[in-house]
């Protein structure tokens, strides 16, 4: 694979993952959606149908990475990746991750600015940020739609938060590995991209529930800068406090599932 | 594949995929039904199953396009279909459209009577379509039981309604285009129907919120000509005025994506 | 396949899906069960997989029809089954049906006794079935929890009733029928098992809505002789007026996918 | 395959297992869980994807068991495997089991802690154990947060309890034996894997309702071990009394299943 290929071949899938993604979100909290209070089943298939869409098509190009934690554990991967490949795919995933969550906004334009001029969701200047999920979050300064485009705890805690999304990293991680094993030859591109989309799921339903699953660098930190930067009335803060955990994190679990990777299954 | 392959492929399975389509609209949302009020993520599976039954049933005789979007992007797509075939496609697509919504009033035609002989649901005459699902499409004329027919916006605006509906196209239209080069081999019969239609779940989740996901022209207009001729009581208008978004957008889309691929991806 | 392979795979695998398609059923609908009101997205994807589990258990010994409607397409089929096969495959359909309809009764025995007993639920003696699913079942006699092993209408028109049920057969038959086309190879043991389900879950989903998709006359008739039978106290009656429409539809709709296919596809 | 292969594999596997499991059920129950209340159709498709999980990581190590009922059931298969590694693939079971299960309480540690010191949901010292699932959990002694760890029955019966769970591993175990049949070729790794963790959804949906479907010993066992062991406040007890049913009835139901298939499949 060329480097341009693997530029654009990020780029491309890594906008489709947040823009189905950020979608998936959008649609189930902003007022005026079809799908508004679908709830969390809908969020965790949304997200991993995202990750089947964005890998299925980018795959041909890239080899379907779309997540920092996922290029770094396959260049410490016995007999991975060149390292100089390395930042060519983040800069593909950081681009394509900004773009995707531009894209949520336009096609939610009217969602969000409904959303955010309702009185009784965002309340009087003075209580701004006041329907962020949780209470830790407000007194973060998380903003009413931040969670539309990254993540943030229910309980701040930087130890357990880091841990979960290790945790939560190993598992993804470990999946992408094994699939060279599994017999499934060339890249992502077909019933892996169905299994790694289910190993998505499957993460979102059993160790979401505490930080929402980042897993991810590109994921959250990309629709963060978004977040900061789009013209949005009563946006509330984008909670800059919590936002090292999400990157660190995933690249820890992402080392960790490679070590585990090389030791056991090599 | 002879043009009448083709012809009669694309009937039977737009077909289906309208009577399937439509049909858990109606399921969802009409008294006396078993899965009345099942929500936003029985519609948007109920849609991708719905693809996947009329691709895998169709794809033997015309490769199942059972859109005029993806007929129109396989056109343009470098070393594409013939030209010649696309009204052929289309025709078929637009019958099995119309096939498929009458159909539904079919097997639902008791429901569809006690809905909208309901004086809870209809009101009075002078309230007709007052439970069209939001302000602005009562205020168009929809009436209550167009959603089971044709897709219509939360917020009517043409330039994000467009908006919506274009990249919903782009994301459904590359993900076909990609097939090939994901080793699916001969048509969309087996495993890429299968992700195709979790292709399908995924739009309709992440992107479904504004517009209810048309991303097919003869989906949404073949249904609402259907709506507009069938003998339903108090059935309201069929908002012709919206009719031509769900239309244009996702033929803009399949450009795009066609575009995008020809340029990125050959 | 030798007539024992067959007949004791169908009779396995139809016990199998009505196990647990039954069982379904039974957890949504019975006290003290964790699944109870979980909604037609249970159910519906109970039934998908029930189909699932059945067909690849079933499918090494014979095939996996578990659908005398869909033997009878087979055999109808131009170079379809003999003939001679079919009383074999509709014989272990209808005990393995019967076994399935008891086994559900077993694995929920205290649920069945709680429910019946239970004075919310059946009321007085003089008001026994009075919390069957609509006013039209109580009327025809339909016991409480009747709909646990057979199906019935939420509206009693026998034309529609049967156009409902010929409509979603025609859907699920033709979807077996053009698995050869698309390549499945031998039986219905893997992929084709897989689609087969999904297909099944989209019938429920699009037409369900009706009559509880029967779409399968021993899935219909065998619980229903087994409710009758079976000591089950305030159960209220098995609905024999109804009956004969699962059975009559299912093979009419057979028919005519057969024919459809005899014509359009071969 | 290496027992030192066979060991870690089962070790790996089991332990996301549980994790995933275990993490579902956490995400549901506990309070500050962005995914508290999603339901069953959530638990089921958790502990589906789960197996989905742990099954294609360890494929490769040690063809992913998982499950000692299994381990019977292919040591008593004809030409099963050897007696001798049984014990092997159940100490790395066990092992693991126990170690997915204090990764839960790590995930979800702040959760575990919110919803224990909760006084509306473990009322005052004296009503410890007040919100266990069932009156008749509590009155054994279960506590409110066991659910996350074991199993449990909503009615507590023996004979009954012991018959749920001998049908949902009959189930499994035939779907797992019948895979080498339905040419799916090396191990569970790839199509099969999609396939058992669909099997074990329906399982789940169809015959968990009564007791919760343990039908895994380990998975019963080590994590009720760990809850013992885990300094949580206000836990409440492990129920001992229930404890050997998940772990008698998977093992019987194993047995019975290899019955069939030696006499029926071979």
């Amino acid at each position: 694979m060329s480097s341009s290929d693997i530029f654009i071949g990020e780029t491309i899938g890594t906008a489709i993952l947040i823009l189905l993604g950020g979608g998936v979100c959008a649609a189930v909290t902003l007022k005026a959606s079809k799908a508004r209070n679908a709830g969390w089943l809908a969020i965790t298939f949304g997200w991993g149908f995202a990750v089947l869409t964005a890998v299925y098509t980018s795959a041909p190009l890239s080899g379907a990475h779309l997540n920092p934690a996922v290029t770094l554990a396959l260049a410490l991967k016995k007999n991975g990746i060149e390292w100089s490949q390395v930042p060519v795919y983040w800069g593909g995933q950081m681009l394509g991750a900004m773009i995707g969550a531009a894209l949520v906004w336009v096609a939610y334009y009217g969602q969000f600015h409904a959303h955010l001029t309702d009185k009784e969701i965002v309340g009087d200047p003075a209580a701004k940020g006041a329907k962020a999920k949780s209470v830790e979050a407000r007194e973060a300064g998380a903003g009413p739609v931040l969670g539309i485009f990254s993540t943030g705890p229910e309980i701040r805690n930087a130890v357990q938060n880091i841990a979960t999304e290790v945790l939560g990293t190993v598992v993804l991680v470990l999946a992408v590995l094994t699939q060279g094993l599994n017999g499934e030859g060339k890249g992502l591109g077909t019933l892996g991209a169905l299994i790694t989309a289910f190993v998505v799921v499957s993460i979102g339903l059993s160790l979401g529930g505490p930080t929402g699953y980042a897993i991810n660098p590109a994921r959250d930190l990309g629709p963060r800068i978004v977040h900061a930067l789009l013209p949005l009335p009563n946006k509330g803060g984008s909670d800059w406090g919590y936002a090292w955990i999400p990157v660190v994190a995933p690249l820890i679990g992402a080392a960790a599932a490679a070590g585990i990777y090389n030791v056991a299954f090599v």
